[in-house]
């Protein structure tokens, strides 16, 4: 029994490794044609027509050491491609790999086994970590600085000016931005995202976090360490999002507020204040999840009450 | 009476041709400098200074077919700029139209007239059927496929990493994207959208869908034939969009749920269920459209009627 | 006593000089390093261990005015990239500073002093008025129109074929868009924003309005002067926005409405009728703002009342 790849229940063929964690896919399990199936101790009696089953504590975790068996991840190839474009006094560290068209403009240093694909361009003095990989199309502006281990995908833009201005003689007159936009350690930015630089403060990532496709975040925003911004997720002017935060997709966070440490925001909450460390928060406006739930409750349940009150109303009132 | 091009009817100057659809835009109508109006059998008889008026049944769709007789569309220019790099083993079809900057990878297989405008990207081993047109500034990533007649406007990405992590040693880790992207044939993708790979399974868009501007599509998500969707929308992970579906602005779907064929959602949707098949919901949490009318209705009338109830309430409490 | 710089009150150092505007930060200003500290009448006489304080009538504002005294802005240098690509019959204005990569497709006519920056593409017969600055990897679709001291992010999109096609024959059938896209003077553009040209008529973004982020401008919108649009606000097809208004981070506007003059859309507002001028709205669907703020209070009250409403509607009903 050998199996060459990985594939869901539903799809894999004789050939092919699948998985199994949670007994809500019985009956893709039962239908199956793979070859092998990864099991937990709770999905491991099952019935499978599969050749063979590995019982371990986490299907899904397992795979992750698995992948890498599996599919040859793409190298790196080191090299400056001849259309690429350095600047004057770009420091380049070792076993760069610069593709074609990628625009490096001058006093960027760059750390040791840097990636920057095609078509990227990074701003002038921009400093990027070792093993830091931007993707193709990507914007890295001036002065931005990003850690060792950061991987940008296509069309993030990070360090652009933020959304500033003052209103005097009748036009919204620039505030010049001036602030840093750091990104530390083993962040991960998805495609097209944008990240402002601040503006006479830092817009600082903390390290590890992991922000996904199509995300705003505002100047002078501070995200600690480790959270997840899911999708569409967009963070106005100077809110601070503490340490271990998960965003859910298309939350907004007006501007100044802080996230405590650990709390979770519900897909498509609207906060508009402080969020307590530890909790999570729903709906618009954003409220302890469980309050927000009942509140949902209550309200599909009004029209069906709302007659019955109006003329009990009516008739205690006239009684009255 | 000659006309030589098309406009709006409160725009349109005696040498263009205007049309006239509802009753509701009389005033227009009979303000318009237009030559030529088209109107249906219902604005007929709509009174209007036009020198001639032209009877359809539908001067939307009419529109249609006059437009390209009054502009002449921009014909694509076959041949490879001096300025595209062309990596090892790329395979072109006939008369590709390739445009400066342009970056095509190792290992591609480009189908027949297809055009590639500037500084757009095409990762390794990308394949794209015949007729396939990328605007500027695209990126296509390694290995993702493109049907016949997929037109992707400028700054969308196709085929980048999913946003998936399992928590593991503190930190989180990244678990490696090897699944495919697959955009079916006929299928239009707006600007800035972004189209992310599948971890092992594919994200397929079916055949004839059009998407929006700044759409987000999770990975291993199914969206069917003939879906509409519209800008701004978010579709997380492993979700399912059956046949002939209509997303409209901002709508959120949440992870792994399945929206039924020709459901309709309603702009700003919040989705965290799956939706029946032809059924139209909305609001958040979405629900069937006139139940989340009802409710809404309920709730505005509820302040009103909060402090009557209160004393009510006070009152028939104190009885007991 | 001298300073060099400028940084908040928390993070300013001897050297520098930051700023108090409200009580709120006395705090902060008590425990700051800063040695020099703008002060307004308000909080001119908090507790400070600066060597200087400085009193103005608003200290934020006085930033804009400080701000270019202490950083030198980026200076552009004039020149064309022996790497750009300049099509056929451009036309260039007076001392043009063209980047690496920049590509300028046939016919575009330039003013004097434009700026574009690398990887931007620029599209046949497009117009830039004088002082237009492009930031890298922008695209600029043929024909499109921008103003004078138009200011564009990187990765925006201007320009793109709006969402509409009509039903016939099985299949989505495409609306050409032949209708414009006008910039007028001074607005300037976020960081992979999005505006669709018209169908038949123009879009068109008014003198003097600032765009955020990610924002969605479908076809056929007009945004008058002097408009705010913040981070992922989406405005669909023919939407009116009259002058001076200000769309909060992720509003929605549905299509063919109109935002009346000086109108305010609170964040994550969704908004499906026309709003009068002058006029705060907020919510889902959008609702006069402090009427929202009623039915939220009493939404948030309903959970604790309803089960002695529902009792007493069963007693009072039994009794009837």
């Amino acid at each position: 029994m050998a199996v060459a790849s990985v594939a869901p229940l539903d799809r894999a063929r004789a050939d092919q490794l699948s998985f199994c964690g949670s007994a809500k896919y019985a009956p893709l399990m039962a239908a199956s044609a793979a070859g092998v199936v990864l099991v937990s101790p709770q999905t491991a009696d099952l019935p499978s027509p599969a050749a063979a089953r590995i019982v371990v504590p986490n299907p899904h975790d397992a795979l992750l050491s698995l992948i890498p068996r599996f599919y040859r991840l793409p190298e790196r190839t080191p090299g400056v491609h001849p259309t690429a474009v350095i600047g004057r006094g770009v420091v380049m560290g070792e076993a760069p790999s610069i593709g074609p068209h990628a625009v490096i403009e001058a006093g960027a240093v760059l750390g040791d086994r840097v990636t920057i694909d095609a078509n990227t361009t990074v701003g002038a003095q921009a400093r990027l970590g070792d093993d830091v990989h931007l993707y193709p199309n990507v914007t890295v502006y001036a002065n931005a600085r990003l850690g060792r281990r950061v991987t940008v995908h296509a069309g993030a833009r990070i360090g652009s000016d933020g959304f500033g201005y003052v209103f005097r003689d009748g036009r919204h007159a620039k505030i010049p931005h001036v602030g840093g936009c750091l990104i530390e350690d083993d962040v991960e930015i998805g495609a097209n995202t944008t990240i402002d630089r601040g503006s006479i403060d830092d817009t600082v990532i903390g390290a590890g976090t992991k922000i996904d496709n199509l995300v705003q975040i505002g100047h002078n925003v501070r995200v600690g360490r480790l959270c997840l911004l899911m999708s569409q997720v967009g963070v106005a002017g100077s809110v601070r999002v503490e340490d271990g935060c998960i965003l859910a997709g298309q939350v907004g966070v007006s501007g100044h507020h802080t996230i405590g440490k650990g709390a979770t925001l519900a897909a498509q909450a609207g906060v508009f204040g402080d969020i307590p460390a530890g909790e999570t928060w729903s709906g618009y406006p954003a409220r302890p999840h469980k309050e927000a739930l009942r509140a949902q409750a209550a309200l599909f349940k009004l029209p069906g009450l709302l007659r019955r009150i109006e003329r009990l109303l009516a008739r205690s009132e006239d009684d009255a």
